[in-house]
Formats: structure tokens, C-alpha cells, sequence
């Protein structure tokens, strides 16, 4: 099969022709790749980033933002049956240690995560778990919701985890109304009542952020100190680590999602006005299970851009040179 | 009456003849003084620290951990009577803002804080509200309780919010088993059946932990990386911000009580391991109602010193000169 | 001034000339009643049926959902002012109990209710309480909102305890679209993403439930057995008690708001399946205050009917024969 | 190997020789059965009231409460290997449902029950799954913790349910200090700062929650009308119900634990106090696993008394006699 695979740090990878993986174990999913979305780590990795980090021998094939239909399964897979069209979560969990356990399987202790620490997704097809496999409902294609396989499923989870901090009359401002922001306002608009205020310095950013129901955008934080019940900062560098805290009101919980910068911040100003700052990873696998129905429901849409896999270098020039307009798309 | 007056910042207080407060207000309470706790707040009062926050005129009374008995109630005072032995909570709150409507007292958007920006305890009567005092149950004397008023209530209130937190199989580390961590660790000790490990390099502080219930006492933090779904920060300054922060694992939370250091952190380490920073002030009135059950069943105790209100600068001699073992009680 | 007052059970309330109500207390508010909700509540205060459960002495005023506009107001009102446009909440409450103090209000330990058992609403004036009232933003008119004040209330407290169980992927089945089911589908609608079904044997109800955003109506549970997350029972006789609990799957919840039937269900059908039965009362101050964001941001909007207050007999007539669409509303 | 075995209902188990289960699934866990409790359940097995629910066909083995030590597992087993001592969750879960998913396996679409529909422990070997077995603590054996695998995970269960309700100040009644009732006691005491009130008719039963810590032990609910923040009741029958939600007060919680009986309320009853009726079943695998950790901490310990396999019988009959103290435990 066709997959794009990189050979070595700092150089693009290419499309080669590999052997498919193969189904072995009884919790196996065999899928093709109906669609892969094209991130900005996967840059990182190009450039060598991650290598300590993942520790991944290369070659490898890239791609963890993946969706696809199911073409055959393990012994003891129940929940998905060949032709199912299917998004996979990111990671690949144990399902035994106390964390599955809780369902919070995000912080299993021991988890791959294909496209990072083992083969993904850019290839014609893609071998995972049972327990990375979420059905899609009927309409809903693999192209459309790739994506949010990993950047939407990271906004749901922190809008997921602020829904009980809003309620009528609570203010929520998003910082960046990018490629997760854009996805974080739409779910907290279908799943509160909060007032939203969305900060982005990009004006095309703002008019979007306006279309999916935002009810103020802005373009820097200026007089919205001490205003929000909840931030949600989408960027966690160049500043908004700074404003994000500072229009974060008393009793009030700044979540950090972007990152990049740092918190810096006097312990007796978080004491003062017993204010939270709240770390947040990408969500579980209930937590894309509810995010794929709100896709369902047409409460989640996304802009996208298809590429052929061939063209994988040609996406990731558009995507290095600021010319992609939404998420980049490789569909085999 | 006698009360102890600051006059010039930098200054010692003197003991005053001034008139007593009266009853004027519908809701006001005033109190016989039975105990004002001495707090190293009011050295920092009268050393000038507050003088720019608190804006208060001088002269005026400090004392702002007080219990004592009700002696003559406004009109509409329902919830005690002439004769009730009382503590106080530190906060004259307006019932009236959102906050306090929610229960969150602490929060009002107009209070005043007797002892810091308006005449405190430290004299044979204060004039308070109905909503801040609560009722001693019968065996609670003043004396024993006044210094729960404050410092207990700002442990009662950190444990209270982490109790969710915690399950059989949980860690909580309590860094600094002083004036407010020997209070948390009993606190723990009632509320979870969390394993409590208490850091604290002096050792006379780890013996009244190990009697207190803490499961394990160490000097520092080393080896205890990763460990603790909790962390309860008593201190908050010289590098207890970062041994903290080391020792909350993923997904955990650490609780910022003590203050003077500042939390500074890149936003990675908090998103890669969804670590949470908790801001923590003092507690409600519904916070100290609780802690007073615990103090009645014998499960919150106190060391403490008494002084008469007339050796209130000896008293604040061995506490700037570490004599001072437990908390010092004034006496009027 | 012009009252609605009730002399005798069994006889329809007389439109008298009464004194008006005089501010005396420090927290009193007197408030021009700008409109006065008309319930079945009372009509069976007229008939007597709650004679002996409010134990008022007659005669008196009734009507316990009002909103005007703040005329003047006691010594310690800080919340309110002359000339403020303000809903009130039915209950006039301590402020100083516990369940006061936990925000907690609806549980007061003394509390009043102006139009059950002292003097109500249906009059040109009414005292009520600086706890009492809630400020309407602009744009708001007594008229529009009065009948939230209580039937309002109630369904939005319900919705609000349904919230933390109701996901993307959850179903909400609404038992009756009347006059609090109306509301609290607009409630769910704007708080949650969960899908909402309708069940009304009414087809204007049915109608009425579609528009509101009801993702399903249909006239019975007939096929909805162990479908529900949640059941909203806004009838809670007639059957609706049993068919409700029918409709709760594994681990739901069956919340009970209209009444009049009775809950009669085996313990092992409840242990054997883990459903819950929650009881619904009025809702709180904050609940009022979070309903009148709702009712001004136009996302909860009631149909009503006004008549003048001379015409009260004439209003209670079309109630009782079932001629009023949506809510009668007497403005004085 | 021996194990007990129905063969008709209404006639005794006889304890036969079988072929030796093996380990043929990737999850399969092989253990050597260390103890297995005996239920009343069994009794009703005996009697043939569970033939119609469970639909096992006969003969099979009975045993629901099993403890032991691993012996062989499946290929992807990674959380224990052979030698661990372990215990047994109740149920055999799919892992792959939404339930399961969530951690609330409990609720798992498609689970098995070993001992009633499908072999259990009272037999020298069992097969179960990587999904059903606790490590025990070094220190725990499987004969004195067998019995919390159902008896007292239902009793954990309910009070980890009932934790965030009590506070320090807040009463839970325990009606029924037996089987279930006694370790509920001891959760209690160990989780919370509740005062726990027990109500049980058996002076035996009383002197053994005194012993483990309740507050105030009684012979029936005479005087405690309203008193309960939560009523945990392990009868559900003979009246417990009527008891138990008149003890519970205002906006409380009554928690059904035991069955047999029924809740017959009329709808206006739990409206007019906002009172609450809460289902419960067994314990989650993450409940089993907290409530090993309070087992090898010596907070919950159960009285027991042991039995060879082949003294089923005689077991059986000391059960059945009322001569049993303390729950049986067959050791093979």
C-alpha cells in the first residue's frame, strides 16, 4: 500500500509502497484510511521535535488524526464489524490499568499513539484497536471529521470539562478562534448558555468566530480584565498566558490548552482571588463518542481542504507557508 | 472598654480606654471578646505591610480570629441571642450580591474584614452581624476555638475542596505541618481515607503530624515526584511552589494555600500531564458551621498560648522571636 | 390601593380598596406591581384546598408571581433601588439560617409566601423583601415575566439539576408541554445538547414543543421504554408517574415535578436497574436570576394573556374552563 | 477438580468432580478459587427463584464471592500473572460499551455473572477475565476479603454514591446493621465525618455498630422523622421503606440498598420537600479496587466463619438456620 513515511529528521517524507499490517491480535481493527488530517506537529515531527520524545525508529509512517471504514477485526472485537465507517482516537489504550478503568483512559499507563510513537494514518490503510474505534452515524463521512480525531477532540474535552463552571449569566472567553478555538466555540455553544467573548487578533478569525454564535469578538483583551467565570486559551504563548489569567475574575478558572509560553504568576494572586488554572490534554474516547454526535447533529462543522496522499509535501507547503484556509486533509 | 489600638505603622499598639461599640443596625451583634487569636498578620499590619490595601484610618482595634458571647443583637437578628457563646467569621458580608446568594460568602462584592480594614477583637467587645457568627455547641469554649476563626478556616476550606478528589487509594501530600497544616491534616484525617504524607523539615512539626494521623512524615520532597493526587501547599514560597508542583502527578491537583513565591511553569508541563493549580482563600460561613462540628467531636483540636489583652506586645515579641509554640490567644 | 382578596373558601375573591403596604423593616422593598401571573394554584386557594396547609387568615391578597417596579425601599437595601423594573422570587427568606447560607434558599427554616400565606401580589402594591428581587435587564417588562416568577422557576430548576446528566448522546424525554414543560423545554434547549423528546397527548402542545426546538414529539411513551437519561414529569398524575419511571433507562433519572399521582414501584426495580427518583421544588434566587439571562437574551419566551385586575373573576373563569392559552396575567 | 454444582432446583448441590477449567481467550484468568462466600443468593438459587432471571442451564457451579490466586492467563493479560493473590469482581464485563467505557461497568451492555448464569467459585478453579481481578495488597488473604467481592461492594458502592452529600454536620441513618450494613458503617466512618445513627431491631447487630463506630445505635426510627441527610437502607422491606423516607429530610436522600419491599409515595410527598430516592446495585471494578485498599489499611474487616467445600451443605443449613455469625466462607 501507499504510505507517507519519514526516513529522516529535517527532510519531507515520502509516499512509499509498503506492506499492509496485518490483523494478529484479538482486539485488532484493520481500517482504510478514508481521510487524515494534516497538523502542525506533524511539521514538528518532520523537523525532528519529537524524536526524543516519541523515540520512534524511522522510517515510520506519520498521521494520528484518522478516519476511515473498518475491513476486518480480532477474535474478540464486538463493538465494530467490517464496513463501518469509523474515527479513531488518537491513542491506543490498555483498557486494564486504573486510569481505562475510571474511563479515563487518556492518562493510561500505557498507551502508543500511532503517527507519533508507532505507524498512523497517512496510508491506505491503518492497524488500531477495538478500543480506538468510535462508529460514525449514518451521513456522517470520514473526510468530514478527521480532524477532530485530535485537535477537535482536545476543545470538546476543555469545553467538556468548563460546562459545569457556566451556566446563564457566566462569561467564557476564547482566546484564538484557530483550528481547535473555532471547534471549542461551537461546542460551547451547543452545550451552554454562556455568554461567549472570543479574543483573536486575526479579523477573518473574529468573523468566523462571529458566524458559529460567539456573541462578542474582540481583537486583544483590552477592558476584559477580571471578566470571565472561564478562558479558555486556545494559544498558551507569545502573552496569552499573561492576558488570559489577567481577565480571569475572582473565584474564575483560566484552562490551558495552547502551549508554548509558561505561567508565571505570584502564588498570593491566585490566593487572593482564589482563582484555578487548569491543565488540559486531548479528550477519551467518550469524549469523541459525544463529540461525533454533535458532528452528527451538524453543531460541529469544519473547514477543510482536500489533498490527494500523493500530495502530501505540496499540503504541508501550504500549511508551512500559511496558505491553507482550515484543516488540511490527505485522503488515500 | 480596653482595646488594642495600632496609632503610627512601624509602631507597637497600645492598650486603649475607648468607648464600646453599640448596637445600632438591625443586623448587629455585638460581642463580648472571650478570645482573639494573634495571627502574623497583625505584625505585618503593624510593621505597615497593609496600610495601602486595607486603607484604614488610624487608630483603630486589630484582632481578626475572635470567639466570645453574644451580649445584645439588632432587631432582625434571628440566629442568636444575648448569652451564646459564638465564634466569628472574619468577613462582614451584604447577604445581598451574587456571590453571597450562592453561598459564597467569601466572594461578596462588599465586605469588611474587622481586625484589617475596620475595628477588630482584640478589645472586650466587637461589634459584628448576624452573619457572621456562628454558635458554639455546648463544651466549646472561646478560647479554644478562636484561632479556627481564620487560619483553621482557610485549612478547613482547602481540604473541603479536595475531598472529591481523594478516595481510598489516594495521596495527598500536606506540605508544612504549621499553624494551618496541623489543621488540614486533622481536616484530612476526618473527611477522606486518603493516604496523608506530610513534608515539613522541622521536627517537632513531623512528630505532631505523626500524632495528628498523617500516614508518613518526611523531611522534603525527594523521592515523592509524581505521587500525589493532591498536593496541599501550606507554604507557598521559598521552592515549595516547585517541589508542589513536582510531586502532583498527571491529571492530579495542587492547592495553593500559603503564599510569598510565585508559580511559574511552562504551559507544556501543565497540558501534557492535565495537572490543575487550585487558588485558595478562606473559607464560608457554611465552611466554618462545618469545622466547628469537627472541633465540637474532638476531631479539630489547637495548641495555644494564652495571653491577657494587656501583654498583647509580649505576646507579639515571642511570636516575631519564634517563642511561641502554637497559636497565641489573647485574653481580654 | 386596588387587592385581589379573598374572603371566604368556596367564594371567588372581590377587587377591594386596601391600604397600601408601608416599608417599616431595613430590608423591606415595596414594589408596584407591574403585573401578577394568574395559576391554578388559585383557584384551589379559592376553593379552599390549601385553607388548612397555609393556615392565612382571611381575608387576604393572593398572587405569588409578580413583577413590577421597586417604588421604595428600607435603610439596609443595597441591591435594588426606586424605579428598578424587578421579578420577585415567591419566597421571602431568612437570609441566616443554614440552608440560607448555603444558597440554599427554597429551604429557609422560616420562610414566607406572599399570595399563599400572607398578603400576594394581585394588587396595585406589594411588600416583599431586598432577597426577594431580582433586578430585570433592559428591555425586560414585568408583564413579559412575571409568570416566571414561579411556574418559570420551577421547571428552570428541574432543567438545572438535569444539566450534569444530560451529554451530547443523551436523551431527555419531557413529559407534558404546558405551562411549566413549555419553559422547561426552551431550558434544556438553550443549557444542554441533548436530544429532547415531547410527550403530550395534546397536538398543540405537541406543535408548540416542535417550535421550541423539541428534537421529537409524539403523543404517548408508546416505544420509549428505557430510552431516557433523563424524564422531566411536568404532570406527575394520570399515569404519567408510571409511564415516566417506564421511560428511565439503566442508571437514569426520574425527575418528579407535577403531582398529584403517586410513585408505587417494587425496591428491586429500582436496585436492579440503579434509577433514581429526584423531587423538584421551586427553584432559588440564583436559579431566578439565571432564568431572567435566559428570558433576556429572548432564548426562554412565555405566551401569555392580560387582563386588568378588575377582571380577575373574568380570567379565572377562562382557567377554569380551559379557554386561556398560555399564561393569564392581571396587570394592575 | 471438586466443585458444587446444581442439578435440579429444590434439591441441594452436590459437590462433584469436573474437568478442570482452561485458559483459552486472550483476556482469560485461571485462579485458583482461595474462598468463596456463601450468599442468601445461593439459597434462592438452591430454591430455584433465580432459574427464570438468569437462564443458566444445569448443572453448573453456584459461587459469586470468590477470592484466590492467579494460576494462568491469556496472552494480553498484563495486570496480574500467576501468583498473585486477587479478588473477584462480580461481574464479567465487555470493556468495549459505552458503559464500560465510562468506568461504569456496572452497567456494561453484555456482562456475565459467574455463579448464577454461568460457573462460579465453589469449585477448585475458575475462569475469569483480565476485567474482574483485583491484586490484593501484600497482608490480605483471600479468605478474609472474599466476602466484600458482592456483599460488601454493594455496601461501598452506596456509600462512595452517598460521600459528596455528608459533611461534617450532616446525619446518615443505616437501617440495617447485617451483612451489608456492617461494612457500610465501617465506609462511613472511614470516608466521611457524617454522624452515623444505626437502626437495627437485633441488639447483637447494635452492640457491632457501636464497636465499629456509629454515633447513636437504635432499635427503631421512633424520633427520627426528618432527621436524615441520607438514609442508607440495607432492608428495602418489611417496612424499611416507609422508615427510611420518613427519616429522611428536606432535600435529602434515601438510598435503596435491600429489596424485597416497595416505595409507594404520592408525588406531592416528594415534591413539597424535595426529597430524593436513589438506586443502588454493585460496586464498579474501580469501587472493588478502593475498597481493597480500606481492607489492607484494616478499616473494613468482616466476620467470618469458614467451611471445607465439602461442608456446603452444612453451611447452607447454618445459613438457612439463622445459627450462622458473621457471613460463611467455603475454602476448597
Amino acid at each position: 500500500m501507499k504510505a507517507v513515511r519519514v526516513h529522516a529528521y529535517g527532510k519531507r517524507p515520502s509516499v512509499d509502497d509498503v506492506p499492509e499490517p496485518k490483523v494478529t491480535g484479538p482486539f485488532d481493527v484493520l481500517v482504510q484510511v478514508g481521510a487524515a488530517g494534516l497538523c502542525r506537529t506533524d511539521l514538528h515531527i518532520v523537523e525532528g521535535q519529537w524524536a526524543e520524545k516519541s523515540g520512534v525508529q524511522l522510517p515510520y509512517v506519520i498521521g494520528h488524526e484518522n478516519a476511515g471504514w473498518v475491513r476486518e477485526v480480532g477474535a474478540a472485537v464486538t463493538n465494530v464489524a467490517p464496513g463501518d465507517a469509523v474515527i479513531l482516537h488518537p491513542l491506543v489504550t490498555c483498557g486494564l490499568c486504573r486510569a481505562c478503568r475510571r474511563g479515563d483512559d487518556v492518562h493510561c499507563e500505557s498507551s502508543k499513539f500511532p503517527g507519533i510513537d508507532t505507524d498512523g494514518g497517512m496510508a491506505e490503510y491503518l492497524l488500531t484497536s477495538a478500543r480506538s474505534v468510535v462508529k460514525l452515524a449514518d451521513g456522517l463521512e470520514p473526510a468530514a471529521v478527521a480532524a477532530l480525531a485530535d485537535a477537535g477532540l482536545t476543545a470538546y474535552h476543555a469545553v467538556r470539562k468548563a460546562v459545569p463552571l457556566l451556566h446563564p449569566g457566566s462569561t467564557c472567553v476564547v482566546i484564538g478562534a484557530g483550528g481547535l478555538g473555532h471547534i471549542g466555540i461551537q461546542c460551547l455553544v451547543a452545550m451552554t448558555a454562556a455568554r461567549v467573548i472570543v479574543v483573536d487578533p486575526n479579523p477573518r478569525a473574529r468573523d468566523l468566530a462571529s458566524e458559529l454564535g460567539a456573541h462578542e469578538v474582540v481583537e486583544n483583551g483590552d477592558g476584559l480584565d477580571d471578566s470571565a467565570h472561564v478562558v479558555l486559551d486556545f494559544v498558551g504563548e507569545q502573552g496569552a498566558e499573561r492576558v488570559g489569567l489577567a481577565m480571569t475574575r475572582r473565584a474564575g478558572s483560566y484552562f490551558v490548552i495552547g502551549y508554548g509560553g509558561k505561567v508565571d504568576i505570584p502564588t498570593i494572586d491566585l490566593i487572593s482571588t482564589e482563582r484555578n488554572i487548569i491543565g488540559n490534554l486531548v479528550g477519551s474516547y467518550t469524549d469523541l463518542d459525544e463529540l461525533m454526535t454533535l458532528a452528527a447533529q451538524g453543531r460541529v462543522t469544519l473547514h477543510t481542504k482536500q489533498y490527494p496522499l500523493a500530495s502530501v509535501n505540496e499540503a504541508m507547503d501550504d500549511l508551512e507557508a500559511g496558505r491553507l484556509q482550515g484543516r488540511g486533509i490527505l485522503v488515500p
